[in-house]
């Protein structure tokens, strides 16, 4: 909530029309730049303002497309995660906005900023939840009926922020988009091996969150043999050592981050365990290859331990290629080398239905989702320059 | 709370005398049978009745030794446990203690009915906590800085709750208890097998609870290679296997029933895994063998994974051999089965300075810390009539 009051006053600092829309997704327009760009000066005020671009043979040059040219990124985090993942987008899009304006550039097509909300899914399980309702790949009723660790919906939790939950759904501002560019930190040493400061992507593997639960009966500790027991927590370990042996082997990632137990007593056999795999791989065939291993290994270990297995796809994301033009016309702007990621992005939800790109900035450890995840300041302030050198390019 | 309530009433309702000490301990001592012991109507009353043993030719005879005789068990349950699981014990023993009154029984010394606090340690960590601290095995300043898994110290759940950490510690008036007899449901199917409703307890296996920390690195769970990763959940996950293989060839016992992970989100790779093992073997050795062969395992699993483990002992309990004379005296008396347990329980704690034996009721699963645990009521009903011969015998 921090997060989000700072960009709504950033946006309000420099003169931009501030609208939020029913998903929680915040945007700022750029103004000053553009006479027909609207502003407000208050950092709360919606609008409806953008304008349209301008129809100089300039900007037909300069745009892939019709429509505004949208930046940004997300401001919330994995639990105890680190600083840039996600902020470091939307700084860099604030900072190279301002070094633009300084220039006395001119756009010729309207620019905004955008800070999608929930990327992480940290907290109702589904990652990029924003960006999905924003775009409608994710149903409004399955959304609002996602729960927390404490049973507590979606809706009910918007209800309680004195948000209204029928507010959900497809976002009328995107359809004035035609171009997205989101600027990420790096989450792997590419970058580091190849020796530069900033990346452009390829592709976004194809990713995919599902939930095991094992369900067993709860028995005494000290009092029932192995042979009677029906413990999950053995065909849980099973599954484990599986995923990481079969990701291991294919080149491919499986994690297992967060696991529920009840009853959850340290004398007690298990009643349930359940765990979160997250899977990704290099291809959609790779990764319906992986997780069908993977779900195998998983119910051979359940049924040997007498234990029910209960699988559910908490969110699966198809392998996303970036528009080929725009990549290929970046990497050459900026010189700078192409590369895949195994992450998912607000970014590669958008590229479905507008020309988007991702602009990479070099991590020195690869670290990402830790405090440890970091980039130098001078890699930091190269990011900043590529991308004004992309608004220059595209508005 | 509820349940302390409940037990001072049934104190109260039955004119016996009602004292708590610093651990949170209860005891009510019998009166109307013996005029020496003085009851109060009050069931927060506290007293320092007790009386002493009548000293005729017939109570030498009944007793085995000099002090009250107690009995007694716990309220509290494992989390989502059962309805028998300690509550069975002293139901019994108020029931017991009815049938002899209205028999006309006049018992040669005091008789009390103890509930001794947090014996499953499901908050704290450290089982029999309450018969620990009575008898001085477990020291009050490690037990005030036992922390729950909000990292609440004991001592302040006990401030916040107007009790006063300074009173924790050995308890006097175990030095006026003579004999216990705690009566508990059976927690496995030797009497099923042997087809009696109630059995006199031999032993109690050794047992331990040790907290293992295995401590990696946090990462993201899309873009961390697997082969560049330090992962602590398939080092926990391969010391599970471990120990259920150790302990499944070796006859004992190895649960892992609670875990701990942060970060804990399903998208980046655990910074850290802390597994409870609760272990349980036939005597001290092959305890000790059982536990090395694990802490082995997983200590080969840590560094394989470039992951750092860290154990520590929550609590350890040596075999308990119940008084050799008095569980001879019992089972011939009642005609009844001895049987060895793996569960720890407060009996086997005052063993240690008491003369101490127990009875088991049968348990048509053996199921127990389950809400599956149950006893017929018919069963129940002998584990009166059986604890009642016991008094008359003893007392």
């Amino acid at each position: 909530m921090e997060l989000r009051e700072w960009f709504a006053g950033e946006a309000a600092a420099r003169g931009m029309a501030y609208e939020e829309d029913g998903n929680g997704n915040q945007v700022a327009w750029v103004g000053g730049f553009d006479s027909q760009a609207r502003s407000t000066s208050g950092g709360q005020a919606r609008s409806t303002s953008g304008g349209q671009a301008r129809s100089t043979s300039d900007s037909q040059a300069r745009s892939t497309s019709g429509g505004a040219l949208l930046l940004g990124s997300h401001l919330d985090s994995v639990p105890d995660g680190g600083a840039y993942d996600g902020p470091l987008g939307i700084v860099s899009a604030f900072a190279a906005l301002d070094r633009l304006r300084a220039d006395g550039f001119t756009p010729s097509r309207p620019i905004a900023v955008a800070c999608f909300a929930d990327e992480e899914g940290a907290r109702f399980g589904v990652a990029c939840a924003g960006s999905r309702l924003a775009t409608g790949t994710l149903a409004p009723d399955r959304a609002l009926g996602l729960k927390d660790r404490d049973g507590r919906t979606l809706a009910e939790a918007m209800s309680a922020r004195g948000r209204d939950p029928r507010a959900v759904g497809r976002s009328a501002w995107l359809d004035r988009i035609g171009t997205f560019v989101e600027l990420h930190v790096e989450q792997g040493r590419a970058l580091v091996h190849s020796g530069d400061p900033v990346g452009v992507a390829t592709s976004i593997w194809p990713h995919g969150r599902w939930r095991l639960g094992f369900e067993g009966r709860a028995d005494h500790a000290g009092t029932t043999p192995m042979e009677d027991r029906r413990d999950p927590m053995p065909a849980y370990a099973a599954t484990v050592l599986a995923a990481t042996a079969r990701a291991t082997d294919a080149g491919a990632r499986a994690t297992f981050g967060r696991i529920a137990v009840e009853p959850g007593g340290a004398n007690a056999v298990p009643s349930l365990v359940t765990g979160w795999l997250d899977a990704r791989a290099a291809d959609d065939a790779a990764l319906a290859h992986l997780l069908d291993g993977i779900l195998d290994d998983a119910r051979r270990a359940a049924s040997g331990a007498g234990v029910r297995l209960e699988v559910s796809v908490e969110s699966s994301s198809p392998s996303v290629a970036f528009d080929t033009a725009l990549r290929e016309r970046l990497a050459d702007l900026l010189a700078a080398p192409l590369l895949p990621t195994g992450a998912g992005h607000d970014a590669g939800v958008l590229s479905a239905t507008i020309p988007t790109a991702m602009l990479f900035v070099r991590n020195p450890t690869g670290v990402s989702h830790s405090p440890e995840e970091h980039a130098d300041d001078a890699d930091c302030a190269a990011g900043v320059e590529a991308l004004a050198r992309v608004v220059r390019e595209l508005a």
